[in-house]
């Protein structure tokens, strides 16, 4: 890449001269990043008046973040950022499933689900099974992968944005060993990222929707391979196309095939109408050094 | 590359579309910033872990920062920001006295100085004259020009950094109405810019000094011409190459000439030496819309 005409500005070459003297990757990371900086600030000839709402959202960002409210991830998911770099760092091997975003909604305890059980445990929503195969991307079954699943309740909130320590909506599962593995949950559905803050305005600003479509978060991991972190997106959702934070990716769609009351896919019977989810996962090897 | 790293490209296009419909200046700022910090990211192939540092950084940047303690303003003054955007707006009038960052360190309600009063106002340090005239880029003379000056005094702190609210090192000043000014202070001393937050850790992960040469602030306001914000710095200074926030420029940097005790430049007697500096001042004319 030239950018002869960036390195020709003395301001920017002056300051990535101060960076000279840094450690290999730090000087790397930091004189891209200042060029690219100083590029933006000159392209749109950004006004004083800019760069001081500038400083001023950014100000606001670090005063809304708390333990559990991340505003500045959430502003990186918005500018597309956090994909990027997921998409950056995921394995070459095509026929590994696909990463996404892993959200600010993960907790390390969530409860341990026996194969076939409910992940639900009391969240509002209507009755979803969801199955599968964890296989190694030549499609190999993983006997005993560790699968977390999480999800948003059927009013779009997960148990962690409730009052209390509720554990709903969430599990730990250990596949079988033939690498199956299956759980009742509740349908996702579409919700809106936080929008009562900086990042709220910026996209209520710039006409942008908040919501994500209806999703169920995966994170996968095995003895010698790439822990997965993924979600399932339903099929069929209007925000499919407009996901306020771009995880959508075609492979992670699934169908939610609805099915009248009657005997249910484990054999038990069901009062309810409920949907069947199939999701297949093929983790690549973990890279050794 | 393989197919699933090309992804981001349209990831790109994708996130910049998101801003189509925001009003034109949000969405020409947005589309350039993103695109520029995609290109950052790519072209140093950001890590996942890299990724979380930064947001990291942010955040603890965000909680250090009070309404007397600006580290966002610090970050973008030690990355040159804050300097290009002061360069993108200044003046194209090239007669006109060069601009420079405004620091944190201005405060409103300076106190009112006579010409040729002491604006030190028992701020620790060596005395020093200063003075000049303020006219029009085109050489007028501009009466009753109004005049700001700050500066640290001898330990490099300004008033504002000690505990109480004394006001000391700093004043307001009208010119006269043949466009002069004049005022005692102290003889400003280098001092490190706020070094014990995250840009502290930043500068000295890069091996970056903090250190700011010696100068005094100045904010020179006339009816019908651009305001300007500029320092003077001292010949001689050790860091006028390694300004850490890439304030200096050569027409800005003035001798600061050390006179015996005897006959001052205002007719007292100085029973001590003192130093000199001279600094004659340009003003643009307005822009009006």
């Amino acid at each position: 890449m030239t950018d002869r005409h960036i390195h020709a500005e003395p301001l920017t070459d002056e300051v990535s001269a101060s960076f000279a003297d840094a450690p290999p990757r730090l000087r790397e990371v930091m004189q891209s990043l200042v060029r690219h900086l100083h590029e933006f600030a000159r392209e749109v000839r950004l006004t004083e008046d800019e760069w001081a709402r500038g400083i001023e959202f950014l100000t606001r960002t670090g005063h809304i973040t708390t333990a559990t409210r991340q505003e500045f991830i959430l502003l990186s998911d918005v500018l597309g950022l956090s994909m990027l770099t997921i998409g950056l760092n995921a394995p070459e091997d095509e026929k590994a499933t696909e990463p996404t975003v892993f959200g600010p909604f993960f907790v390390d305890d969530a409860p341990e689900i026996e194969l076939g059980g409910d992940i639900a445990r009391g969240a509002k929503g209507s009755p979803c099974y969801v199955s599968g195969v964890v296989r190694s991307s030549s499609g190999e079954p993983i006997p005993g992968a560790r699968i977390d699943v999480w999800e948003a309740d059927a009013d779009g909130f997960y148990d962690v944005q409730y009052d209390g320590d509720r554990r709903a909506g969430r599990g730990r599962l250990t596949a079988a060993t033939d690498g199956t593995y299956r759980f009742w949950s509740v349908l996702p559905a579409p919700y809106p990222i936080p929008h009562d803050g900086p990042v709220g305005e910026l996209l209520a600003a710039a006409g942008r929707s908040p919501m994500r479509p209806a999703h169920l978060h995966f994170r996968v991991a095995a003895p010698g391979y790439r822990t997965l972190v993924t979600h399932i997106f339903v099929a069929g959702d209007p925000y499919l196309n407009s996901d306020a934070v771009f995880g959508v990716r075609d492979g992670l769609v699934v169908d939610a095939i609805e099915h009248p009351p009657g005997p249910g896919p484990d054999g038990t019977h069901r009062d309810r109408p409920y949907h069947r989810m199939t999701f297949d996962i093929a983790l690549a090897q973990e890279i050794r050094p």
